[in-house]
């Protein structure tokens, strides 16, 4: 059952009829300050603002008949959430999503809008309510990250980016479990082994910079920071190893550094993201993954989950 | 000197050097909100944020040896001196821009670190202040679109849309002169006739919907209105015509249908504009510009410059 370039060239013909093949940007007007040829792979603007939708369809069309009738579940306040309930909406099946107390609003509306079930809960037990619910129901839980049909799916974006910009030089993803990186770097060094393929993950989080090091996956302190969607406290273990023989580097970034590189990308680039998909342009404006004036950088915008309040800590960001 | 299919094929050719040919993206996300199949003509990602540089570069370049060595000048706080700027600094020749003293200091510094000349003055004076620019040193005037040149520089994302998106059967430009609509449709209408072209101006000032109706250039009140860079009291009387012969609709639109579709825009379209480029959405919204839900229509986003500051307006916005 590893994951191959075979599995992630299925998984795309499997899903393109439900996503958009998002575009791939040439922002020349950040090229000077982050020193290199920027270009942006805009998986915020995918349908429900994130790469996540992706794997949930190439999991869920991989369902038996009968898993497809008790339908599907997730503990996620976010992005993941909202995806795995577009496509059990898409697909005519039910689902469940298990959603802590602490969320906001908007994000439980959203995945409300869709048509799935909401069960709240107190944060720490949001994962022992999921398999409850699981029991109960006889729903699949569809994991985020740590699976390699969810990997297959998130690759899909590596496959897109060579075909799009075939002079890329090299791409940049956030990181968080490993689910995205491993799978866009699976396809890429199967592909182009050429290409680099380098993460970027919170310093309030540095599970793969502590991991790598270590060699095995590690559990690490999460503080908070504006990356807030990138909050896993250990590499997926699925994940970690195809992280390990694939990745070209990896930063820990810091959250000033994620908040002046999200300004210059609104405010120069023009393109809204969420504060973690920011994070790569963040980690070459800090020197932490080196790039050439003339090299061809793409980073993955992973995802646009932002609000106008949210906006405001901007304000106080020197240029 | 009319303004024709090959002079604007002449201006692309001449300014190809020089600009970004912006993406076209398309933004489903937004079309159930708005009724159709949306489109973004993205000039918020040209150089400079905004499509005034294609028209001051294919000014400038059909200059004389004699007036490069004079210079150019402008009155313009906005996008037309920025971009004004820029084409000089690119060619290496002087440049003077007249601001009055109601611009914010970022458009100064703006303009001031494309290395051109700011005179600074009262807003009343502006036009008057240039023109002894203009005769002490020589320069040549720079007009922002009352101007077949300038049309004709505009006039090329017409060209660039129907390339970029064949099946297009509409497009919506913002209106204030006229120079942008006027080079855009002049272009749509020689190639696909068949292409619908509309305008969307402020109901607070609705220079071309009353001067369509009075078959002239009429002059009108310019209220305050979040659309700050559709300021023109009435046509400019070069582009009038143009306007007139090959426009299919113009819209007046509200205030706060400018800012309900901006917010729209950002939030889900993930697109930062000035509140001006959202106007066409906005006369979608009100059901001033008619669409079908299968209809692919192209907004022209004209702009993006905005300030962190004057995001706040959209908190107030309801959805």
């Amino acid at each position: 059952m590893a994951l191959t370039l075979e599995k992630i060239r299925a998984a795309r013909e499997r899903i393109v009829p439900y996503i958009v093949k998002t575009p791939l940007l040439r922002l020349p007007a950040l090229d000077e300050y982050f020193g290199c040829r920027v270009f942006a792979k805009a998986e915020c603007m995918q349908i429900t603002g994130a790469f996540k939708l992706r794997g949930a369809f190439n999991k869920v069309l991989q369902l038996s008949p009968d898993e497809l009738a008790r339908g599907v579940a997730a503990a996620s306040s976010g992005n993941h959430g909202r995806g795995l309930a577009y496509a059990a909406k898409a697909l005519g099946i039910p689902a469940t999503i298990v959603i802590p107390d602490t969320a906001p609003q908007l994000k439980v509306d959203n995945i409300l809008a869709l048509g799935a079930r909401v069960v709240r809960c107190g944060l720490a037990e949001r994962f022992e309510v999921a398999e409850r619910v699981v029991k109960e129901t006889g729903a699949v839980m569809v994991p985020p990250y740590n699976d390699e049909d969810i990997m297959a799916g998130q690759g899909t974006i590596g496959l897109e980016v060579l075909e799009q910009e075939p002079a890329v030089e090299k791409i940049v993803v956030p990181v968080s479990g490993g689910g995205l990186i491993g799978g866009i770097a699976t396809a890429v060094k199967a592909l182009r082994p050429e290409v680099q393929v380098c993460g970027a993950e919170p310093a309030a989080a540095p599970r793969y910079s502590v991991s790598l090091r270590e060699g095995k996956p590690t559990k690490v302190t999460v503080e908070k920071s504006p990356a807030d969607a990138l909050v896993a406290n250990m590499p997926g273990s699925v994940c970690f190893p195809y992280v390990e023989r694939n990745v070209d580097g990896m930063a820990a970034v810091s959250d000033e550094a994620i908040l002046r590189a999200h300004k210059k990308l609104l405010f120069e680039g023009k393109l809204l993201a969420e504060f973690s998909s920011a994070i790569g342009l963040a980690g070459v404006m800090e020197g932490k993954i080196p790039v050439r004036p003339d090299e061809n950088v793409c980073f993955v915008i992973s995802g646009g989950s932002i609000s106008p309040e949210q906006l405001d800590r901007l304000k106080t960001i020197e240029e």
